[in-house]
């Protein structure tokens, strides 16, 4: 399978190329921004496209052009405004998703969302404007038609992964960054015990094999 | 019919609860925030009630009982940040929309939205997290279920309205405020030949009681 990773710079991003890349079981190619970036993936010998979810969808239909299944890791992250959110979260998200609907030829398409994405009455204050933005692309992947997993890690923190989770739990918890990657190379394994689900997802005692 | 209008404080809400009052063909309830503009909005003789966009769906639920037609004027003005643009101009609306839908008897959701709000290319970079939160918010309408009628005008000015407007035009322009308002309420009078379009609206020479 050729596999597309929409924000392959990020934390989540960069481990799930490396992983996906090292176990040599799917063709990855990286979505990145900028050509550092660009010559960075290139230099460990990973596939790697320059692509701006800032841009048209006409682009990034382009950039998909041959593959069969497109993961969405990237964020705005912490330290842009709510401008940003809308740009890329939001509008970022939704532009990929026509993008492949367009390509018409997507197997699936893996959203990294977070935790209570879809349960407003959960968000916290300070965090709000970055909820209604997943909430949203959530639910436009979800309307869109394609075959989907939206994956909701809780609070992502850099600590060495663990190999295990929980993916059936009432309440919040976190997860480490690296443990989130794994997962989403266990979906693309298991697609067809992920499809058209929305997965909640922290650290816990599960083998990520065992899951799904 | 019994006519809620969101947003009712706002530049064009105001007016065109005026308008929709003094005309005396349908009962008019205005949605505020805050106590004072309750007040304010009572002391005229108009009908009003307290609602918050940043509350829940359910509450929403509870305000428009008994409702026939929404009207969402809601923005989240100029004034303040993108944070409030994606909890009122898109999730506010989601959160109407949503309610409108589990309300059931609906008989039509009229959307002030914004000119080229379908079509990115057209956004200006600096108004761009504006045009992505009113973007999702027409097309969760587009796709509600819902009787709708999205009313796109252009530059907003404080000019006294004319009463004449261009709906059928290429490029952009200006639109006083209150002939919004008053094309709103001629859009609640022809219903039946508003209803699931997206009306473009700048000033012009047709008067508005000849347009749709």
């Amino acid at each position: 399978m050729n596999v597309f990773v929409i924000g392959a710079n990020g934390q989540i991003g960069r481990q799930f190329v490396e992983k996906l890349h090292n176990e040599g079981k799917h063709h990855v190619t990286a979505m990145v921004r900028k050509e550092e970036q660009l010559d960075d993936f290139k230099s460990k010998g990973y596939n790697a496209v320059l692509g701006d979810l800032e841009g048209s969808v006409a682009d990034l239909e382009k950039a998909i052009d041959g593959m069969d299944v497109i993961v969405f890791a990237a964020g705005s992250g912490g330290s842009t405004g709510a401008d940003k959110t809308l740009l890329i979260d939001l509008d970022g998200a939704a532009k990929s998703i026509e993008a492949a609907q367009a390509n018409g030829n997507i197997k699936h398409f893996v959203m990294v969302s977070a935790l209570k994405a879809e349960d407003r009455s959960a968000w916290p204050d300070s965090m709000k404007p970055y909820y209604v933005a997943k909430h949203h692309a959530d639910r436009l992947l979800e309307q869109s038609g394609l075959t989907y997993t939206i994956v909701r890690p809780g609070a992502l923190t850099d600590d060495a992964g663990t190999g295990k989770v929980n993916t059936q739990f009432e309440g919040s918890g976190e997860i480490p960054r690296e443990d989130v990657a794994s997962f989403l190379v266990h979906v693309l394994h298991n697609h067809a015990n992920a499809q058209n689900k929305a997965i909640d997802l922290i650290k816990g005692d599960t083998p990520i094999e065992e899951t799904l």
